[in-house]
């Protein structure tokens, strides 16, 4: 009789080392079923829990989204994408704030709640505070049936499957996936975007994962890079526009599993103070995926260059001038300016993940940290 | 014949060691002077250089406060105060981001430009933009005839005096008593405050620089706080509403001139990851001034304390419950909710005054920074 030892965690682990690896590795299919679930016989977005009709939403005129951690940052690019595509102006909340800010809420509000649980209790309280000053409430979230999707007005599913790593990375580029999905919806019946110009978004959109896979592809790189920074005592994530909201998510998760202390700025503004802090060897993660402002990126990278940072890029494939001030360079498919950063954030999930493992750190299950925080 | 060595750099610093240290105690006075020469005969808030009428007032339903650095963390108080007291949305944004990211400005818009110099580049350009797009524009600024000064519709000046010290401090807390005044006139002609409640703010304004006083006369307590944190490799700063707005500005003055990398956050966000860099002896400034979010506050000082964190409190007199969790408690004297912030940053500048000292930097001319930034 031979005895198997069946290990449960390694098996669901799918071969991967760790849930978080996996995880990051499902994002293309993730992010893509999130996408082909919403589309109708006409290849048009369609969400079957919302009911924003058109009338709704020519009604609108001021969107909150409110969110904390990783969620948050899924906001700070939904942003964007809502006021370009749509013009409506957006605010995105840090939650555990917006509850006591006495927000300008009217019928006139949407409130977009992002929580990958739907049970995270700042998030729940701002949804319920939202909802008692009159605001339309939508919910964007992984769990069905949770406290946020049953309590909220609308709600939109994120279709990434069970995330099981405590640092978010599924659920958070499908809540991005989401959001684009939202913004192109509104444009559209909001008459910002004709059915053409709707119909090529959706289409590069849809292109999302392949470019996906072409960064996972580079693990290597993206290896050898963390073998140089690991040992780093602190270190900066820069960016412009949509790659700051991507450099904030990148450096939480340096923090949250890796235990390096770094922080991300709008390039422009490290020179008002932070700057200080750049010696020699300093990392900094400088994003510079945007087109029209990838000049001036480079002249912020010239900048901490100058006083000895250590300056790891992150752009497109075609901007090979980077090479002369960064020290590596991480290079993305070509790709829309609005798309660049969801596609960006991979490299960055994992630099964070190679650096926590080199640091012999539990990857998974990161100190003082829960999955869902249900604490205020 | 004697001769007579005369040092002008020690002259002009009155006896104090570092400029820095001479324009902190100067601030009673500076802010003062602000709120003294803006009052007419009945007590009343005049702007002699700002012709916004009761009409002009009526008409704005949306305000920006652009800047950069320090300037930006007092258009952070000045969201707050003009919120509460005018009931006009503010956004607050970063000059080198706001000047790219096409904001939603029409001429219903006001656009507060807050810069010390009026020379600062980002913040010169943003201002540019907002007039090319419409929108009229105040600013504040410490400098007669600068470039912002001259270009702004209406402006304010800070009756700070010359800052020397790189790292401001009296321009800072002036342009938080300016942002206090105009709220105070926005709100009266809007008709939100009314007569008396106008009168009691404005007196409880004028209070401040006795306040500050107070906090001035406690620095031997902040040297022994600085002896003890001075060594720390990173830290951070937290607090609720009011109280992050601060926070954030203590945790650049660290940076700036004592090169310690700390990072402020929202109390109720830090447990969403970032509460994984949390370890034995790792400072937190922790402010607890808001009467309204003390108890919240509490409870987010003992989840750092439990991660081992070395916390330093700040918060009113009469709240001595803070000493269960902290373990150095810095008291302010009881104070408004609106105007606990501009007291208690006065120990924050000190406890970075001090460590710099302590590490033997150079205070009033930190490495890689200039005094105004006229690059983009």
């Amino acid at each position: 009789l031979t005895e198997i030892t069946w290990d449960l965690e390694s098996a669901t682990k799918g071969g991967y080392p760790h849930f978080m690896l996996k995880e990051i590795h499902e994002q293309p299919k993730g992010i893509q079923e999130t996408i082909l679930r919403r589309l109708d016989a006409d290849g048009l977005v369609r969400f079957d829990d919302i009911r924003l009709s058109k009338e709704d939403l020519a009604e609108i005129d001021k969107i909150y989204i409110v969110a904390c951690g990783t969620a948050y940052h899924a906001g700070l690019v939904g942003k964007k994408a809502i006021e370009k595509m749509a013009r409506i102006k957006v605010d995105v909340e840090i939650a555990s704030e917006f509850r006591y800010d006495n927000p300008f809420i009217d019928s006139k509000t949407l409130v977009i709640i992002v929580s990958q649980s739907g049970e995270t209790l700042d998030t729940l309280a701002a949804l319920r505070e939202a909802k008692r000053k009159g605001a339309r409430t939508l919910a964007i979230t992984n769990v069905m049936g949770s406290s946020i999707a049953r309590e909220a007005e609308h709600v939109i599913y994120t279709w990434a499957g069970p995330e099981i790593a405590v640092a978010s990375t599924k659920a958070y580029t499908t809540q991005i996936a989401c959001l684009f999905m939202l913004a192109l919806d509104m444009g559209y019946k909001r008459g910002v975007l004709d059915l053409a110009a709707y119909r090529e978004i959706l289409e590069k959109l849809k292109g999302i994962p392949e470019k996906i896979k072409a960064v996972l592809k580079n693990d290597l790189q993206v290896q050898k890079i963390a073998g140089k920074i690991k040992d780093a005592a602190h270190g900066f994530y820069i960016g412009r526009g949509m790659d700051y909201s991507i450099a904030v998510e990148g450096s939480l998760k340096m923090k949250e599993i890796s235990y390096v202390h770094t922080e991300a700025f709008p390039s422009g503004e490290l020179k008002h103070g932070t700057i200080a802090l750049i010696e020699d060897g300093t990392p900094v993660i400088a994003l510079a995926t945007q087109q029209s402002l990838f000049e001036k990126s480079i002249s912020n990278m010239k900048e901490v260059k100058a006083r000895g940072a250590y300056v790891i890029g992150v752009t497109l494939e075609g901007n090979e001038l980077i090479e002369e001030v960064a020290d590596d360079v991480l290079y993305i498919p070509k790709v829309d300016d609005m798309f660049a950063g969801l596609v960006g954030v991979v490299y960055l999930q994992l630099l964070a993940y190679h650096v926590s493992v080199m640091k012999g750190l539990d990857v998974d299950k990161p100190r003082n940290l829960a999955k869902s925080v249900t604490v205020e």
